[in-house]
C-alpha cells in the first residue's frame, strides 16, 4: 500500500463540476489501495476576489488580516472536495492549516513552514479517511493564520510528503506537465518525462509558470518524488527527481522565457570605484530583486550601467536609480520595459561543452541583439528585444531539443 | 470606561461601504473612551451562496464539513472589518471562534456554546486594540468547527458579553428596534423602548425576527442588557432587560404574527386511550417539533386530534400521520399550509385579568374564526386562517396597543 499526496490547484477545483470530477480522480487512488492525502487550492479567482475586498477597504490590507481574510478560499474547497467525496462513498475529512497544524514562521502573506505536526493527519488515515489539507496556509507561534504566497500549495503538498515520507506527490494542474518550451509558441515543443530538481529550479525561476520553485527546493531537499500531470487528461505527466547520470546525457532539457522584467540603464556614469555599490545598496536597502547586471566598458572616463527588475518593481526602481543618478553625476537614466530574457537549461551542460557558443549562434543567425548575459552550472540567459521572444524561443527549440545532437550514448 | 460587546448582522456588513459606515461606528464608541469588542455575521447573503455550492455536491452535505465551508462567511467579515477600522486609524485584531477559543458541543450545523476563554480577548483589549470575534461559530473537544445554527451570531455575542462582563450588548440589525407588531403591516406600530427578556423570548419565538430565540435566552440567564439598534439610524433602540414591576404595568407588550405552520388533523379517530401518545410519539422519534395540538371533544366514540409543525416538516410528519392513521383505524389525515398563528404577549397579563377574553372577542368582531388557543403566563396565542392575518393584528393592535386602556397609574 502506498501513501500519496495529490495536489489540486485552482483550476481543478474551479467548479462544484470540476470538484465531483477530482472527487472521482481521488476514489480512484483509493480503489487501487493507496493511502491517499489531498492538498488543495482555493477555487479559481476565489483568492483574487477576496484580495480585491481587502484592497477596496485598504491600499495597503493589514497582512494579518488579509491571511485571515484570504485564507477562506482554501477552506471552503477542502470542505466541499470532503462532501464530494462522502457522496460517492469514500469516508473522508478536511483540515485547514491550523488543524494539522501546519506551523509557520510569523511573516504574513509570505511565511515559511517550519514544522509540520502528522498526529492527526495519521489517525485520521488509520480509519480508513482521505485527509483533505488546506494548501497555502499555517498557523505562527502566536495562533495566527499565515499564508505562504501565491503559489504555496505546492509547497504544503511537498511538505505534508516530505513529513509523511509520502512515496510521491502528484502536482495536478491545467497542463500535462512540464515542457520543453511553452506549447503555445513552439508547435513541436515535447512534454518532458523526467527532469531533476536542479533544472526544475531554473525552468520555475525563468518563467515555466507549472511550479513555483520554493516547492521544488523543498522537493529537493527531502528527496520528495513529485510527479506532474493533468487533472483534466489521464495520461503520465512529468516526473522531477533526483538527478542521474543518464539525465546528463542530454546537454539541453528546456528552453524557457520570461517577460516580466524591465531593464534600467544609467548613462554615462564617471567610472570612480563605489558607484555601482551604490546603487545597488540602494535598490537593495527597498527590497529590489535585482536580477541581471551588465557594466559596459569604460571610455572616456564614462561607463553605462544597465540591470533589470521585476516589472511591478520598475517605477521604484527608476526612482531609486534617478536619484543616485543625479548624485553621483551620471548624464540620466533610461529604461526599457519590451525584453525578454530566453534561457536554455539543462544538467548535460556540466559535461558538455559549446552549449553557450552555439546559443550565441543561433541567436545571431536570427539577427537577434543579445543585451545581456547571465549562466549558472546548468543555464544559459540571454536578454533580448521582447518582440524577437518567440523567434527566439523557436530557433533555440529547433536547435537545441528538435536537432537533438546531444543525446550522447556511450 | 465602560466594556461594550456590538454585534453587527449580514447586512450592517453587506458591502465594503457598509463595512466602512461599521468601522465609523466603532471609532465612535472608542472615541468615547469605551472598550470595544466586536461580533460579526457573514456579509448578506454569503452563507446561503456557501450552503448552496455545498448542496450542489450533496443534498445532505456532511454536517462537520458544511460547518467548515459555511464558517468561513464570518472569517471573511471581521477580516475585512479589521482592515477597516486600521485604515482609519484604529487598532484592531479579528479572531475566529477557535482562535478566542469558544468551546461548544460536537452538534454540527446547531452547536451550543459551553465555555469562553476570554484570555486572549483580555489581552489585545488591554493592548488598547478593538477585538472583532467572528460570530455563529465555536470549535468542538475533536478540534473541529462547528456553527451555532442561523442566527447564531446574537448568541456569540450575548455570551461574551457575559463572558467578558459586558456593560452591555448592542444588537445592531436593519430594523431601529422591537416594535409593538410588525411596521409593514401596522402602520401605528410603536418602537419599544424597553422590554423584558421573558417577553422578548415569546416575540421571538412567535416570529418576530429581531433576535434569536437561544440568544434572548442566555442573556437572560446571565443578565446581560441588550441595546438592539438600528446600524443606520443614530437613535436609541429597543433595551431588553429584566423584569421590573414598572413593566407589569402594561398588559400587552406587542402583538406578533407566525406564518411559518402547518396544521395536519386526524379525522374521525376511534376515541380510545393511548392514540394521541402514539401519534405524537411517533412524531417526537423523528424530531419533528410539535406546536400547538388540539383534540376535540369526542362524538359518537370518534374525536379527531389537530396539530401544528414547522413547514419545513409538514411532509414529513403527514406521513407520519398517515401511517399512524392507517393503523389505529381513523378515515384520514387533512392538512392546512394555509394559518397563521396571532399572539398577544405582555409581562401584565400576569396582573391583569381579562386579556384571553378580550382577544378572542376582537377576532370575533372581525369574523375571524379560532382553530386552536395555546396560552402562556405572559402570552396568548390563536390560530387563524392565514388570510385573514394582517386584519387580526391590526384589530388587535388598535385595541390592546393604540387604545391602551392598561396603562395602570397607581
Amino acid at each position: 500500500m502506498s501513501l500519496i499526496v495529490q495536489k489540486y490547484g485552482g483550476t481543478s477545483v474551479g467548479s462544484v463540476e470540476r470538484i465531483k470530477n477530482v472527487a472521482k480522480k481521488i476514489k480512484k487512488a483509493v480503489d487501487s489501495g493507496n493511502k491517499v492525502v489531498v492538498v488543495s487550492s482555493a477555487m479559481s479567482g476565489e483568492t483574487d476576489r477576496l484580495l480585491a475586498l481587502t484592497r477596496e477597504l485598504s491600499a495597503r490590507p493589514d497582512p494579518r488580516e488579509q491571511d485571515m481574510v484570504v485564507s477562506t478560499g482554501e477552506q471552503v474547497a477542502i470542505g466541499l472536495i470532503a462532501i464530494a467525496l462522502k457522496e460517492i462513498g469514500i469516508d473522508a475529512v478536511s483540515l485547514t492549516g491550523w488543524q494539522v497544524p501546519i506551523y509557520t514562521d510569523d511573516a504574513h502573506t509570505k511565511a515559511r513552514i517550519r514544522k509540520i505536526e502528522t498526529g492527526r493527519i495519521q489517525e485520521e488515515l488509520e480509519k480508513g479517511k482521505v485527509v483533505i489539507v488546506a494548501g497555502f496556509q499555517g498557523i505562527d507561534s502566536f495562533g495566527d493564520i499565515t499564508t505562504l504566497g501565491r503559489g504555496g500549495s505546492d509547497t504544503t503538498a511537498v511538505a505534508l510528503a516530505a513529513a509523511l515520507k509520502a512515496d510521491v506527490c502528484e502536482i495536478y494542474t491545467d497542463v500535462a506537465g512540464v515542457y520543453t518550451a511553452d506549447p503555445r509558441i513552439v508547435e513541436n515543443a515535447r512534454k518532458i518525462p523526467v527532469i531533476s530538481y536542479e533544472e526544475m529550479m531554473e525552468m520555475a525561476s525563468l518563467g515555466s509558470k507549472v511550479m513555483q520553485i520554493r516547492s521544488v527546493e523543498f522537493a529537493a531537499k527531502y528527496g520528495v518524488r513529485i510527479h506532474v500531470k493533468s487533472s483534466f487528461i489521464e495520461e503520465e505527466g512529468t516526473w522531477i527527481v533526483e538527478e542521474n547520470e543518464e539525465m546528463e546525457k542530454i546537454a539541453v532539457r528546456g528552453i524557457s522565457h520570461e517577460l516580466k522584467e524591465s531593464k534600467i540603464t544609467v548613462v554615462k556614469v564617471p567610472d570612480k570605484p563605489g558607484i555601482a555599490a551604490k546603487l545597488f545598496r540602494a535598490l537593495g536597502d527597498n527590497n529590489i530583486v535585482v536580477d541581471m547586471i551588465v557594466q559596459n566598458v569604460s571610455h572616456e572616463g564614462y561607463t553605462d550601467i544597465s540591470f533589470t527588475v521585476n516589472k511591478v518593481d520598475a517605477d521604484f526602481a527608476e526612482e531609486i536609480a534617478r536619484e543616485v543618478a543625479e548624485e553621483v553625476g551620471a548624464s540620466g537614466v533610461e529604461r526599457n520595459d519590451r525584453i525578454a530574457k530566453i534561457s536554455v537549461v539543462g544538467l548535460g551542460m556540466k559535461t558538455h561543452a559549446g552549449t553557450a557558443g552555439k546559443m550565441f549562434e543561433v541567436l545571431y543567425r536570427e539577427g537577434i541583439n543579445i543585451y545581456a548575459i547571465s549562466t549558472s552550472e546548468i543555464k544559459i540567459s540571454c536578454l533580448i528585444d521582447e518582440k524577437y521572444a518567440e523567434l527566439a524561443v523557436r530557433a533555440l527549440h529547433e536547435a537545441f531539443i528538435e536537432n537533438q545532437e546531444t543525446i550522447v550514448v556511450e
